[in-house]
This record gives structure tokens, sequence and C-alpha cells, in this order.
């Protein structure tokens, strides 16, 4: 992989990561930052997650790739900004939502440089210190409408995730903010709702403490995801959000209903049904 | 603890994984299973987990302690069975519902050697292969109405998950069945309807399989728990979980709304709100 310098734009979960990786297998690669939030400069320099910050206009001229970290709306709003400033530098983003990304790229001149990405790993902490070690290791990088990139651009960012031993996997944009609503946007939605569902009833947190056990712990696990991230993916990724919010309420729904009518058939084959993401999982 | 011999029903998950540590911290201990299950003895035997199996009436005249670690609909039958053959013997169970059994119980003139127990420990498996080493530790194990066991009866039932490290704590059966729709059974529904949504709309389990990132993983795990187990968990706890389930499709469709609404602050408002549940966990 031809890289000299990275600028990785938003340095938290995603981007110090990965940040974090380039630094183990390049130690010659110059990793630039930006960071909006000038607090965490000081420990994002201290966790050695790059070499210096910079502006974000400087750091995007001197980098041969630049890769925004920030959550999808600030991407959105970033992306239509550096396209503006590249000659050929290269420019991905790591949002779980892509749709509002491409058509943003493709009102510029310089849309050929951007490479639609969702490198679809992560947890759920937040911010530099949640960066970590191999987070991407085996987990799958879904490129978006590679055709509209240019194929160095394409080979660029790639590489890139290749070598932080991701899977790349090319999907059309519509299909993968409707596969993305479903298999990883809803499970957070899942998780926030069972949070507030339990919180409301049981006001002694010694309760909720002592009850939980292993099941209740990982079902509620995604409820500890930040704001910042997760009302922008909803609110861009609406359409499909909505659709799948609306089928989990139906599925909820049967069960509700075969529970309170003490029809054991149905709920024996709705579990059973269920039951087929063994397979898959 | 005074114990010989004690007959588990059922190794499963539960029951065997007693049977394990029971094994390691006391050899001397007689451990005879019994199982409806005859295709499943060779394996128990073979697992370890018991010193013989005998039919369930020997095995209740020969123990000190009787544990039912049978599926909540069973045990209920057979605490009735059981209760009408003790003499002295303790008989104590495992299930996550609490009122049917002490219903039961309190029909028998040997009421007081039933001890009402709910280990708060498990995995999404089940059957004797599931059973592991240490699977209560540092775990809340709930008995309710203690005050209608005899107190040597009580006793024995405490020490027995206080030898297998377990936090003993004492509840009210009706409080009990209550919250574990909460914090326990409303998590199996959430995850079994979240795998239905997914897998009804996603036809490809290609799909799912590359696109589930460890969030999707651990909000659906408990999909894979069996029917067997659940159903009549479902049923017999049927008014707490209706309940549970009604406020849960109630948070659900707050969100639906914010994000259709393009309602930034509520959305925000509602994620904020549940990670409060960082506190608990």
């Amino acid at each position: 992989m031809k890289l000299n310098t990275i600028g990785i734009i938003g340095l938290g979960l995603i981007g110090g990561s990965l940040a974090l990786d380039l630094k183990k297998k390049f130690p010659g690669m110059k990793i630039i930052g930006v960071e909006k939030d000038c607090k965490l400069n000081e420990k994002i320099i201290k966790l050695g997650l790059v070499d210096e910050i910079k502006m974000l206009e400087e750091a995007v001229s001197e980098s041969d790739l630049v890769v925004l970290g920030t959550p999808p709306d600030v991407s959105v709003r970033l992306l239509d900004k550096i396209l503006a400033l590249v000659t050929d530098q290269v420019v991905t983003d790591v949002s779980s939502v892509k749709k509002p990304l491409i058509e943003v790229a493709s009102k510029h001149n310089s849309c050929g440089r951007y490479v639609a990405t969702h490198p679809m790993a992560g947890t759920e902490y937040s911010g530099p210190e949640a960066a970590t070690n191999s987070l991407f290791q085996n987990k799958a990088c879904i490129i978006c409408d590679h055709q509209n990139s240019d194929a160095d651009a394409l080979e660029l960012v790639n590489s890139l995730f290749s070598e932080v031993e991701m899977r790349i996997i090319n999907m059309d944009a519509t299909e993968h903010d409707r596969h993305a609503a479903y298999v990883s946007h809803i499970s957070h939605i899942s998780s926030f709702a069972l949070a507030l569902t339990v919180l409301e009833k049981e006001q002694s947190e010694r309760n909720i403490f002592d009850l939980a056990s292993g099941g209740f712990d990982s079902t509620v696990r995604l409820a500890k995801s930040a704001a910042s991230m997760w009302q922008p993916v909803f609110e861009l990724n609406r359409e499909n959000i909505i659709d799948v919010i609306k089928n989990y309420e139906k599925q909820l729904g049967k069960f509700r209903e075969a529970i309170a009518n003490g029809d054991t058939e149905t709920i024996t084959s709705l579990i059973g049904s269920s039951n087929k993401i063994k397979k898959v999982l």
C-alpha cells in the first residue's frame, strides 16, 4: 500500500482504532489527526493515536488519504467541504448510512476521489479512550457504489481496510442502507427501548443490578451507545428504520397475542423460527 | 453443609452445571440423576454429571435434597408429585417463574420441605452438553417466600447455592415474577422478535452473516434459546409479560414517532435516558 500520510478526522472509537492499527503495521506512516473538541487533543496525543493534530484544511492538503471518522451528520457536512478542497487526495468515511454521503459527493467534480465505506466494527463505547487494537480484524468492510470511485482511489481504500484485516464486500448503497437498518440499527433501537422499559418500571436500580443475569446484560449492552452517534444515523436512514421498527413491532405483537391467548403452539413455533438465527451467527 | 445424597431431576444447563460444581467441591457427595429422555442417559454419565441415573421415585426416596432442574411447566407438575412422596427430604427448583410452584406446594402438608429458588444464571444453550463449571459464581440466587419453608430446609438450600458462590437474595414471589418479566423474560422476547424480523426480511442468510457486527450478535444471542424452556415461562408468567411487552412497544413507538417526525431533540433525549442503564450494568 502506497500511503505516506493519512489524515483522520475525528479520533473516536473508529478513527482512533484505525490509527492504532496503522501505527503498529506502518511505523513510518505519518498520521495527522483533526479533532474539533480541543479538550481531547492532549488525550489523543497521550494515547499515541496520531503524530500531530492540525486544522482540517492543513490535514487535507498534507494527506494522501483522508478518513472521516466523525458521526454521520458531521461526515455529510465535512465531505462537502473536503471534496471542494481535494486535488488528487483520496477521501473515505466510516458512516453506517451511505446514501446521504454519496449524494453529497455526486455534486462535486472531484467525486471520483471519494470511496463510500462502512467498516462494520464497533463497541458500545465512544471517544478516543474507546480506541482499541485489532477492532476491525475479520469483520466486514462494505464499499458502496464503487463504480463511482476512481480506480486508484478504490484500490487505496481497499488496501487500507485489507491491511487492518477486514473482508471487503461491494454493495449497492441503497441495498446497504436497507440491510444496515435491519442488521445493525434496529439492534440499537431495540436496546435503547429495552433499557427505557426496564428503567421506568424498576425504580430501584438495586433490583436491576441484582436480577440482571447474562441475558439482560447482553441484550441491553448497546443502550450504552452515544446519542451523538446514533441520533444522526436514525435520521439519515429514516425510511429504512421506520420500516424495520414497524416489522419489529409486528413480531412483538405476535408474541403478545399468542401469550395472551395461551396459544402454546404459536409461541413454540415463533421461538422455533427465530432459532434459525443459529445457522447464521 | 450436611448433604450426603442429592437428586437432580433434569440434567440440562442448570441441573448439569450444578452437578459439575458439586462434584468438584464435594467429591464424597452422591449425585443421583433423573432424566426423562433416555437417549441422554449415556451422555450424562459420559460427561460425569452424576453417579447414577434412577427413576424419579427412587431418586426422591434416596436423596436428602431434590433439585428440579426441568423446564418450569414440568417442574410445576413434578413438584406436585414429589411433595406427595417426601417425608423429610428437602425439595427445591430453579424456575424463573415462582408463583405457580408456590401455589402447587401450598396444597401439600409437606409444603414446608419446599424452597422456591431462582438461581439467576444461564446461557442461550441447553441440554447436558451445555453444562459448564462455575456457571453460578457471583450471580444472584433469589429465594422466594422463605417464610413458607421449614428452617432446616431453608438453611440447606441457602448453603447449597452459597457453596456454588451465589449471592442469596430473599424476595416476595409476586415481586420476583414481576421483576423477572422486566429484567429477564423480556430480553428473550426482544431477541426472538428481532431474529424473526431480520430473518423474514433478509432472505439471504449471507447478508446477515456479512453485516452482523458485534452489536447484532449480542442483541440477538438469546434468540438461540430453546422453545421448550421459554414457552412455558411466557405462559406461566403471562400477566407480567404482557405488561412488559406493552411497555416495550410503547417505548419503541416513541422512537418510531420521533424518527418519523425528524424530532432530533426527542431522539437525543430518549437515547440519553436509556444510557442511564450504564450506572447499573
